[in-house]
């Protein structure tokens, strides 16, 4: 066994997407303890920026210590109770997890379903909440990973909110590369990863939670299924600088990196950041339409940070992939579910969304599809 | 907000321990993705390297993608069902973050006490076995980190199956520090910590689970309270090479880490390993004794790679503590519990344990103790 050094790729698909030099410097820095002052503030630090990227004031914003799964996991522990009755909505794989995780924490899920590739139906949000007045969270995913289509956020949340529902919202691949207004949309509790439009290695999961959710999480009657997950403590952890209780070892170096992102979030602002994921996406587009390329979703349901596109009649996806892989070292992603071999997931997230990546992927299915 | 540049600090607490620059390096390698075939043959790798720092050939060896309190988490979530009995052993704060874990899960958790900086007695376990023959698991700390005593996994773990209990043990402090034969010992679920003697950085726990816990899970009549642990579904993301199912992205760049101090292990062999620790540990404990200072555990229980030493009387805890750090840049370790205030806690773990970082630590203990 020696040392591991991997192929150097550039990654358009679904996430990891390449992450900055100046972020994978960062991770290389030495290591400090975990209570360490220094450390402390970089937490500090950390969480501000983080709020900045979520557009929120939460004080409970912060990263949980594993990936993704893990904060969606956070967030469904800690505000679902055994018997509560939870409106979730499907469009992709992503929202059939969040039902996954509704069920194993004993709530009753109620499923709005929508085809894949197409976004959340709000008259169908509206009519779930009319018939189960009794419903206390709406959960839905904001940018499907999965089909690359985008729902209203904004919308959804008011609709919960007159319905007297929370929400859970899954950013997942919409932080940072869509509008995203945590206080502003009044959303209540909403997870995110690293790995996507903020380009830091994975590993870790930004969750911000508000007001109404830290109340229904204060006024639980059954203990939360989870040491590691449980906010409680969680909160004691990342509290003010000098409170702070010890619950777990912080991936000290993975942090680091991902408060370099944030810096770098911060340098070119967030709104710089949006407008750089839709002005790529425009020039991605053009240049697949022009080699008769189509595209999954409609074009207003469409995320400008991944690009699901038809295959190609006539091309096998998996011979296809290998090839951008093997001669160009690029990586696209393949669909999922019923879009398995139908459909590519083409990301352009955080540093892949640059214009000399675009310039290689167009390039190079030219080349494989000939 | 800027860039972090983290001090430069000498690492000598309870974990996480100075991490190599080879390793550091490592995680600075370029992201690829989770499915990359060069990835899926590094985690192959990386299981073959844990299985020989484990000293087994358990199939479902694997590091969890989250820090140490998530491998804890992953054992007792999936071992652990409603109603279930379980003799827990207390000899420090690790112990009773096992029975806080019990209890999440449903279980009644049977608790055997000892002394704080003390071996977990084998008569006591033994005692609990006899009068709990419906008990189904026995749960205890190998190398207590919150006290510095090492107990006998050996022997408790023989005792548990001849009262037909599986074992769970807790080696976050141990691998590569002290004996541990998984297979030998016919061990059934094992946990550890990547930022102890294997000098990685925090953030994954490795894990281990043979066949009789394994079977137990298997057998199970209630759902894992856990998506994200959930070892159904882990063990199809960590099994073989091309049967892969996606679960969550992995923590590629701590990976990446991981796979070097594994190699770093290989390299030096696992012997040579223990060896070295012991072989500090009395160096460090020559210097320690000829100034007057104390050790807390016996020493026939004493842990190599963790020195808990009384606090000579007349001196302040933290303010020794902030002098090390802020003059010497070195980081010792505080004690925990009903030892806060009264112990100091010197890790000589992994990359930490070597002579300068010994010859560091007493000459400036020397100067500030005066």
């Amino acid at each position: 066994m020696k040392s591991f050094n991997p192929p150097v790729r550039t990654l358009m698909g679904p996430g990891p997407s390449d992450v900055h030099p100046r972020i994978l410097s960062a991770m290389a820095r030495p290591t400090i303890g975990h209570l360490d002052p220094a450390f402390v503030s970089m937490m500090d630090e950390t969480k501000e920026g983080l709020q900045y990227a979520f557009q929120t004031k939460n004080q409970l914003t912060m990263p949980v210590s594993a990936p993704g799964s893990a904060g969606m996991e956070t967030c469904f522990a800690n505000l679902v109770e055994p018997g509560d009755k939870v409106i979730v909505c499907i469009n992709g794989v992503f929202g059939g997890r969040m039902k996954e995780n509704i069920t194993r924490f004993g709530g009753e899920a109620i499923v709005v379903n929508d085809d894949w590739g197409t976004t959340i139906s709000l008259d169908k949000v509206e009519e779930a909440l009319k018939e189960n007045p009794d419903a206390k969270i709406v959960a839905f995913v904001q940018a499907e990973t999965s089909t690359g289509a985008w729902s209203d956020a904004k919308r959804i949340t008011k609709l919960a909110h007159d319905h007297d529902c929370i929400v859970i919202v899954d950013a997942v691949t919409s932080l940072a590369g869509s509008k995203l207004m945590v206080d502003e949309w009044e959303i209540d509790a909403i997870y995110s990863g690293t790995q996507k439009c903020l380009s830091a290695m994975p590993g870790i999961s930004p969750i911000s939670i508000g007001e109404r959710a830290i109340k229904k999480i204060q006024s639980r009657t059954t203990p939360i299924p989870s040491w590691f997950l449980d906010l409680n403590l969680v909160m004691g952890y990342w509290g003010e600088g000098s409170k702070r209780t010890y619950h777990h070892t912080a991936p000290v170096n993975t942090l680091y990196g991902f408060h370099e992102a944030l810096v770098m979030l911060m340098e070119e602002g967030i709104e710089n950041s949006r407008k750089r994921h839709r002005e790529n996406h425009y020039i991605l587009r053009d240049g697949l339409e022009s080699m008769g390329i189509n595209f999954l979703v409609n074009e207003d349901d469409r995320l400008p940070q991944l690009n699901s596109v038809m295959i190609p009649e006539g091309y096998d996806d998996a011979e296809i992939r290998t090839k951008l892989l093997n001669e160009f070292n690029l990586e696209i992603g393949a669909g999922l579910g019923e879009f398995a071999g139908k459909v590519w997931r083409i990301g352009l997230m955080g540093y892949s969304s640059r214009k000399s990546n675009i310039e290689l992927c167009l390039s190079a299915l030219r080349s494989v599809l000939k």
